[in-house]
């Protein structure tokens, strides 16, 4: 069996840089291909140590450029996204650039390289306004409510359809919010943004009521490496989250408490943080417990794990602005 | 109220033209947007008498043309699309650019004009090979297996999160396949150029036990309008089939029979016709039956009425080899 060399897009990403540390670690090779849009040099930083890394600044709407990158390379993870599920309205064609022609370049580079293996970060929010909770993966088919989780289902859907007509196999990953090291955007930053520059208060969306669910990166990663390992139909699809749920206000006290702040809290109301948003994300991950993956991190020491990272970085503040 | 001026994409093909003859029969202002890659200026013979009529030859992949052609419509029915399931694994750009990116500009073409309103045709194909027979809109979660399913549920879901995003209402219909006039591709098509060719004889794709559902294009365009009518929710999904299914050699049957022709049929075997084809689509029409409506033509009827037009339009034959 030859050698697995590894593919990684938005290797230099939150999760992508945290799988390839994974990946080089266990003595792979590993191709990181990132346009550092919202990626980190700094992420890449472990990396670089290793012989079997390689990195190729690149952008995924640049087919001819992926192709060839790809070309010695055997499996694919495709992580690279926009990944900010808030700002949709914005900027829809960013979403369907980055999410599903990106996915539909990435693959089209891997028919081009006879490579048939894929595994590709997609999300929970493509369940919309779950109408099952916890969400299974055969859930009753969803109506998309936002920009991000359409153009990720596009990507799932164009995933799936090359397995079917090109004998491609695919491990795809529905998450709920990752936390921890090199954790770059999401509600943990935001909070503690404001509460350095202006301790004594906190502005959050919607009503504090929204629940949501969330994972640790290395959980994360530890449950990839497992199912693809673990599972061999032509589509692999799982849920990743933890068995447990929290509401955003639980989260604010652990965050107030790890900073010892007490701030007045301003909501802006609403059982949505913005449109789109989804007032309730919990994921049944029962298919991939029954591999053996368990979360080592629950979401109480995940948050406070990320507010580590973020106090010992805190160059992300200004790069991140 | 202000009066409904209608934007059809696809104007020119098979359902399109039918539809825009009923808009125009009905007393309604209907612009026709269509690059007549598949469509036909035939199909506008009769749409062209009436003073409501407006053509426009451009393409939905031209985001200017198009939004210009739009700014005086107020609902759009976008019917463009490269409508052939079967050959997406020999061009799959070809449905990312004609079923997603076109949906993509067609919605950004609305923003532009403030026009919130849009019915779409989806397609049953979307179901993969579903769990659930018949086939429910809300069925379990499906996995896709072609790239026409793949690109048409990636234009559903832009469609929904403009809906939840930017305040718009949509009709959305997952078809069986349609028959009757102008009728342009498909197995009767196929089949009946074939006995024209070569009377004798009969190739078949698969073993001939597919099991396919197939509505008539004016019981379809019956469905469209009374669904948009009588449904008010924010996102309003509905299948569209008769309430049988037949197998492809039923259809083989009331051919033969209605042509007077006793072929040596030849089986290509296997229970699929083609890579991604599914062997049994039949759709739970509950729904839209819900709402009054029934179909006036069965599956054989259809088939006869389809036979008649190819028949009557022998142009058709040279015009889509």
């Amino acid at each position: 069996m030859p050698k697995t060399k590894y593919f990684v897009t938005g290797g230099a990403g939150f999760i992508g840089s945290n799988l390839v540390d994974r990946l080089l670690f266990l003595g792979n090779e590993v191709t990181v291909y990132d346009n550092f849009s919202t990626g980190f040099p700094e992420n890449l930083r472990d990396a670089g140590k290793y012989s079997g890394f390689r990195l190729i600044d690149g952008d995924l709407l640049n087919p001819d450029i992926l192709s060839q990158a790809m070309s010695e390379c055997n499996f694919v993870f495709h992580l690279g996204a926009n990944a900010d599920v808030r700002f949709g309205t914005e900027h829809p064609a960013k979403d369907i650039h980055q999410n599903t022609i990106a996915t539909f370049n990435v693959l089209e580079a891997m028919r081009q390289n006879s490579i048939t293996d894929i595994a590709f970060s997609s999300t929970g929010s493509i369940y919309g306004d779950a109408k099952v909770i916890p969400t299974p993966e055969d859930s009753p088919f969803p109506i998309q409510t936002s920009l991000y989780g359409a153009s990720k289902l596009a990507g799932e859907s164009l995933i799936e359809a090359y397995c079917e007509g090109f004998g491609f196999r695919s491990w795809i990953f529905r998450f709920v919010s990752i936390l921890g090291e090199r954790y770059s955007h999401g509600h943990v930053l935001d909070f503690y943004k404001q509460l350095c520059s202006h301790p004594g208060h906190l502005e959050v969306l919607g009503d504090g009521h929204q629940k949501k669910s969330y994972l640790h990166v290395q959980d994360c990663i530890d449950a990839i490496l497992i199912a693809i390992e673990k599972s061999y139909e032509k589509v692999n699809l799982f849920n990743l989250g933890t068995c447990e749920y929290c509401e955003v206000n639980d989260s604010i006290n652990w965050i107030c408490k790890h900073l010892g702040l007490s701030p007045d809290i301003r909501y802006s109301g609403g059982e949505r943080g913005w449109v789109g948003d989804s007032p309730f994300i919990f994921l049944d991950c029962t298919k991939m417990r029954s591999l053996g993956w368990t979360p080592r991190y629950s979401i109480n020491e995940g948050i406070i794990k990320t507010l580590e990272f973020l106090e010992e970085n805190q160059w992300l503040q200004e790069r991140n602005k």
